[in-house]
């Protein structure tokens, strides 16, 4: 039996930034600086709804610092992440949709200047009515916020499957309820920021902390009508995301054009403020959930009724909806399914996409469900859950399902928190709560239809020894440029050290469709994969002439190409690369990922949502509520997730982690609140509240691994799937301790209290 | 008939950098800036031979903008660009060989404060007996300075193809002279520069102006003991090189050390005066020729003797020695052939390749013997070279001739110069001389012994439309990355503006063993054709299944790839992309040039200087001679070069009229001399006069086509082959003018006056 690999997979290795970054050698977008470099500023309207009757520049352009002011008219194309919905101009046109809509850009020569300038510029508005919340939305339809213009309608979604009311007409239980998600900002410790180049040869440079450099070169070529062949998009290093930075925002326009017309490098550095209203945050959702099940505990029918709040404009919108109903099938389910979700335009900042897109909220919604199911039921919900596991190959919804390690997760989290024995029986005030989920390792479809891959890789070999690896991914921190490294170094037996990594550069890089949706080890992965197999088909046919043996005797071990039964015969990575070299010619190799074929939906189908695979998480969290002040603490998170392989674990375990961090600020602290007039209650790091370091549980990763046959040996996401659970697992926990159920996030002292003073009372 | 091409290549484009370069936005290496960057200088001896007793750093080291003071000792270890011969030290460890030679480095906060510190640095010396020229170099064998301590020599080289004593016996004539050549520099516009980083993680990247950066490579690894894995080698665009930045310097290593040492940034930016002591300039030779001649005109024999001048270090010494004498046997030659070639070491600075390596100045002695040996047959000097051109496939010496444009060049500048017409009758004082010459296509040898590519160019392919050109050359302004995108564009049927240059950077470029030789054009061009070929291949398939025709069918055209016989049936290139993008997976690919198997010699054997094509040269020169200055005045030169192709002939016309410039500028202007105590007579831009545009004659280039059958769509070289001719031509333009032959460089008003005088004497 020969060694699979050379060992480096499934190790735990230290991240291949990780000193650069802690020696703040790392140079983000903010850090660079151009000769000759401008600093723009982004004027926004203070007002939720408005006409742009005027904007007159003139006093700002009287400043010898001020270089240029751009309006609406200077950018007159709409945009949009998905290409059946571009509804926004860089620069409002005619109308403003939400205070923080920018109607306008300077130019100047320091930030101060074009702050300034900011100031200078006259603009003459026309009020017009506007909607502040979901029941403004569905009742003020002379707002007309939605593309008819006579409602407020952003996207419905109406889909069945199976008779949903015959179903729970037969249930011997049919539990409804109702649930608030209140959205949530992304908060990156990294604002947005852009900085644009435009040369004497007309070549358009864009450095951009995005997620989708790829999506952006497309947009900015549509709306500055300049060939893509003419533009040049890099994404630097990236000081957090986490979906916020997943579609092309007013800044990125706005630098480019004012590059344009200035024949300077321009910097757009959003403030922290601006980052509450650029926003593209997790959307508010008001959810109605009916499930039926008979006393068995098997789960007959869910019915959920949805109602989303997007904000001003589409962004991802239409994929939320989708995703709103389309992600809740796994794990644990029920065999008839219904669900109507529509999203409202309202004067809001932008909602989007946010770790776990579109459904975690849903989540939430429906794992406090089961918990009252099981409740009601007298069953363990942990039973429950296992009872109604969906072990077929596919979903109610048609989705095909390749590997499943849903059941360990169950089963590791129920024993490592000690379920059996100390749930409920914790005394009052502690509690333990369980939920699961599933996500998808990628969409099936990219945001525009083609049939080309989806992602690529292509690699370069150096005969001293070195391999770099153009990776058109996006590293946003979740540590794609690490696992790339892994991959390849232990494919050709190489030191990490020894592989450089070139991300998301569209110059240097083959294309990738960007950071979202939890893509970038499966599909980013594979194509890595399939690279760095033709090199080492050509080491091994070098080396096994060499050592006048047959290809299949070869192995590759750390350093080494060795044949097998006598691994003294032995060549170094190095003279393999230079005999490869000699026989095969300058070794090059490119390798991508294209979904299997017909494997469901598109954007007018019922299977938006369809992944290659699907990840699986349990958790269980340990609470503890005081009853005098209304606080929660979370006292400690058991998290197993069903990652296919964990190819890189340390950076598993920090995805989980991190997602169980960012679910418990989400359920216990973020509340992300637009007043009546349109404005954020605290749009910065004081109000907004981020946990701390000393705010985050102890957390228990629990690595459970099914080999996904699709997978890049195996492996399937991490980024996004631990995070659903973490919410309703302390909703569940709440329960355990105090008897109970909040609907509304996040679980704040008020709201506890609130609950506790009505569970008093009754 | 199907076009060829979409029509590139051959028309006159502008250089892909031009914009950049004009509008000031290129940014070369002392251009860059890192965070808590230090800056470097290097402490030089101020004696032409002594021994290091003693460096004593403590007090510059006191100083609190030192941040380090490194020695000879603190890298012990010997490099130099030829494997056998590394002979230098960064600093000189145990003796410095020269005035300038670098014993210790300094790295402080500031230029200055490092000038500063190097006046702190005490060293105590003890002086040697030093060589000063060829005649102590031969005599003063006590000096020690050749590789046994014996004696002072470098390297001799002895070779002799037929039977050169008996041919010469045989002829009715036999002609002899004696030609000195001074030695000139490079004088670049960019002095060098190297900027050292490394970083937290043990990574070095270094920025350096060399033409060598895969040597550089190898040698920073060997020298530092560094892994190569550990190490990129960036170049950035470079002002200027000429041969003169061809192999690792002080300046790299010390930069590269500091760095290390410091865990900071360090740059080290020679001055102007430095460029004159760190040199590799052209060697002195004092040449000694025999030419024998039937009375018909045909040479018999020619026997050469010539010692070499070569300073205080190997550099490219053994190779110079070998081309001192191999480089002359085309275009006109005799059938038997001696040489024998001696370089000496001398205490001066180091002398090394400069354009038209080793053979510039043997070219001047023998071509100015050929119009001597003319002019005593009584025969037109253009006939005698066209009587004795080589027209077989391989010359005395074995180099195999695929392609040869001699005889159309000599034609060529005979009838545009009016030769026949005007030459002799011009009245005194005014002239017109021919000379011709011939040059390699890169050498078929790379400088340390391997089977793998000497080029290599790798390919991505974006569905924007843009190909980006990894391409492992060196651009020194000799435009190869403009050749390299005009055979994509063409190939590919893109815009100029579709295709991104990347090189030189061992990170991101396969290998390319360098800007030398004059092997760009012809073995990367190959390398890169070779990789633009399997795209177009791929597009093309891509497109015949669209159209449902063969794929010999389609033909690629400016912007389209259309079906032949129907070119309204056409896809555009970007839509081509995404078709084959579709079908084949994302595109890449990797093409290389290896020089044919079995083509002559080593560095033991006698073939060293044998390419796989050579270019062919032809000038006349017109010039006036002031008889009461001596003021030598070129006021028109015809220049037909043998290119092959002229693939982008702007860029040739560039070459041969750069060539001219400093063929011209060496024969009039530039003197590089060392005086007795080791001092150059004037290291600066005042002293030593390189010609302003107002200098520069009147030039003609005429462009010939031999469509050599292994070259790039039939190209050779065209960087250094049209410099030979112009120093000879103008010498025998002069004896045209006014009757004198000058026999030594440069051919100053002094010398013209005295030659003068001598011939009024006579």
């Amino acid at each position: 039996m020969k060694p699979r690999s050379s060992g480096l997979v499934g190790e735990r290795l230290r991240r291949n930034d990780l000193i650069r970054k802690v020696r703040g050698e790392v140079r983000y977008t903010d850090d660079l600086k151009l000769p000759r470099m401008l600093h723009a500023r982004l004027l926004r309207c203070p007002h939720p709804h408005a006409k742009i009757l005027r904007i007159d520049p003139a006093r700002a352009l009287a400043s010898p610092e001020v270089a240029a002011v751009i309006t609406g008219k200077d950018l007159p194309r709409r945009f949009g992440i998905i290409p059946w919905t571009p509804d926004e101009y860089p620069l409002a046109l005619e109308t403003a949709r939400f205070v923080g809509d920018a109607v306008a850009a300077v130019a100047a020569l320091s930030e101060r200047a074009a702050d300034l300038a900011l100031r200078q510029i006259e603009v003459d508005y026309e009020l017009l009515p506007s909607v502040k919340d979901l029941d403004e939305a569905e009742s003020k339809t002379e707002a007309g916020l939605g593309a008819s213009g006579r409602d407020n309608v952003s996207k419905r979604v109406d889909l069945a499957f199976g008779d949903v009311e015959a179903a729970l007409a037969a249930s011997d239980l049919v539990v409804e309820g109702s649930y608030t998600f209140e959205g949530t900002a992304h908060a990156p410790i990294e604002p947005h920021c852009a900085l644009a180049q435009y040369d004497g040869d007309g070549l358009l440079t864009l450095w951009s902390t995005t997620q989708v450099p790829h999506y952006l070169h497309r947009e900015l070529s549509r709306v500055l009508a300049v060939s893509p062949a003419r533009i040049r998009v890099i994404q630097p290093p990236i000081g957090g995301a986490f979906g916020g930075k997943s579609e092309p925002f007013a800044l990125e326009f706005a630098a480019a054009k004012l590059a344009m017309v200035t024949g300077r490098p321009v910097k757009l550095l959003y403030t922290r403020e601006e980052e509450f209203y650029a926003h593209r945050g997790r959307h508010p959702m008001a959810m109605r959930y009916r499930v039926g099940a008979r006393s068995d505990g098997s789960l007959t029918a869910v019915d959920a009724e949805t109602r989303i709040d997007g904000g001003a404009y589409s962004s991802f919108g239409l994929v939320t909806t989708y995703y709103s109903g389309q992600l809740l099938t796994l794990p644990s389910f029920a065999p008839n399914y219904r669900f109507s979700s529509t999203r409202y335009f309202t004067n809001k900042p932008p909602c989007g996409p946010k770790r776990g897109h579109g459904s975690v909220q849903p989540r939430f919604a429906f794992e406090c469900m089961l918990d009252r199911v099981a409740e009601k039921l007298s069953l363990d919900p942990i039973e429950l859950r296992r009872k109604n596991a969906v072990d077929a190959s596919s979903t109610v919804n048609g989705f095909r399902v390749t590997s499943n390690g849903y059941l360990e997760c169950l089963a590791r989290v129920e024993e490592a928190s000690g379920w059996k024995e100390r749930r409920g029986k914790l005394g009052r005030g502690r509690g333990l709560g369980v939920a699961s989920s599933a996500y998808i390792s990628g969409t099936n479809y990219p945001i525009y239809p083609n049939e080309m891959p989806q992602s690529a890789v292509q690699l370069k070999v150096d005969r001293s020894g070195v391999v770099t690896v153009f990776n058109g991914a996006s590293e946003i921190g979740q540590g794609t440029d690490t696992l790339m490294a892994t991959l390849v170094a232990d494919e050709l037996g190489l030191d990490l050290g020894a592989v450089r990594v070139v991300s998301a550069d569209s110059d240097l890089c083959p294309v990738d469709l960007g950071a979202y949706s939890s893509r970038g080890t499966f599909m980013n992965g594979n194509a890595c994969l399939a690279a760095a197999r033709q090199i080492r088909d050509k080491l091994v046919a070098a080396v096994a002439a060499k050592l006048e043996v047959a290809p299949r005797d070869v192995f590759v071990s750390r350093g080494y190409l060795c044949a097998v039964g006598d691994e003294r015969r032995a060549i170094s990575v190095t003279d393999a690369i230079a005999l490869a070299e000699a026989r095969f010619g300058t070794l090059g190799a490119t390798g991508w990922y294209k979904s299997p074929e017909g494997l469901g939906g598109d954007y007018r189908g019922g299977t938006i949502g369809a992944s290659p695979a699907y990840s699986f998480t349990a958790h269980v969290a340990e609470v503890v509520v005081d009853e005098q002040t209304g606080v929660v603490r979370v006292e400690k998170v058991w998290c197993a997730h069903d990652c296919g392989r964990a190819l890189c674990p340390t950076l598993v375990d920090g995805q989980i982690e991190g997602s169980v961090y960012m679910g418990v600020a989400e359920a216990l602290l973020e509340e992300h609140v637009i007043d009546g007039r349109g404005l954020h209650r605290g749009p910065n790091l004081l109000d907004y509240r981020i946990p701390t370091s000393l705010d985050v549980p102890d957390i228990v990763s629990i690595l459970v691994e099914s080999h996904d046959p699709e997978g890049p040996l195996g492996a399937k996401e991490a980024g996004e799937g631990p995070l659903h659970s973490s919410i309703p697992a302390v909703a569940n926990a709440i329960y355990d301790a105090v008897g109970v159920r909040l609907d509304r996030l996040p679980f704040s002292p008020g709201r506890v209290l609130a609950a506790l003073r009505e569970q008093g009372g009754r």
